[in-house]
């Protein structure tokens, strides 16, 4: 049986989120994880993010239209632009229900460990 | 950066206080390992935790002892016996202060993400 959930697991729900909420591109979205998780000693992988990206594009969840950023030709820089469908709408609907089980699962089993080692 | 701790850093400071505390026998460590974790859907590989005190032996940490149990030589069962040395135990002092900071970090990363979720 299971230990901790897996990191692509735990990316999927932030990347499924922040694209519903800030309709965003994808490096912004680097950037903020960075900063987010920069207190908990933890980085994420880019090219762990970069596959989910691939895989909720593959399954029809998210929608990506790339764009050309830049004043002019010489400094164009090539960026994504994610949009979530209504597929992935419902997909996110029901994933978070899920994930709530699973997080609070793992936290509790961690919050037993610190209690049968450190009380 | 690392994301979660792996399991054989998790158990592996169970197996050494369970030594320490109980100077007990092998197979009623994952009888009550499986007991312990059950209610958090997890349960460890016996391989994981033979793995664990194969290394803990060869480190020096742990002794064993082979004894035979039953009433007459056909029912007789080789079992083994773990004791602490006293370079385990100073291993375990440094080892449960270590684990302490990364279980804490593990646990604030997973509250970190059920309250920026689901609240």
């Amino acid at each position: 049986m299971a230990f901790l959930l897996k990191q692509r697991a735990f990316l999927k729900l932030y990347v499924m989120e922040w694209i519903q909420k800030n309709k965003g591109y994808g490096y912004q979205m680097l950037e903020e994880f960075d900063e987010t998780f920069k207190p908990y000693g933890y980085s994420p992988a880019h090219s762990e993010i970069y596959t989910i990206l691939k895989e909720l594009w593959a399954d029809g969840y998210v929608t990506r239209d790339k764009k050309l950023r830049g004043s002019n030709p010489e400094d164009f820089q090539e960026i994504v632009l994610y949009r979530m469908t209504d597929k992935g709408k419902n997909e996110l609907e029901a994933y978070r229900k899920l994930m709530k089980v699973e997080l609070e699962r793992c936290e509790g089993l961690l919050r037993k460990a610190l209690k049968d080692h450190y009380s």
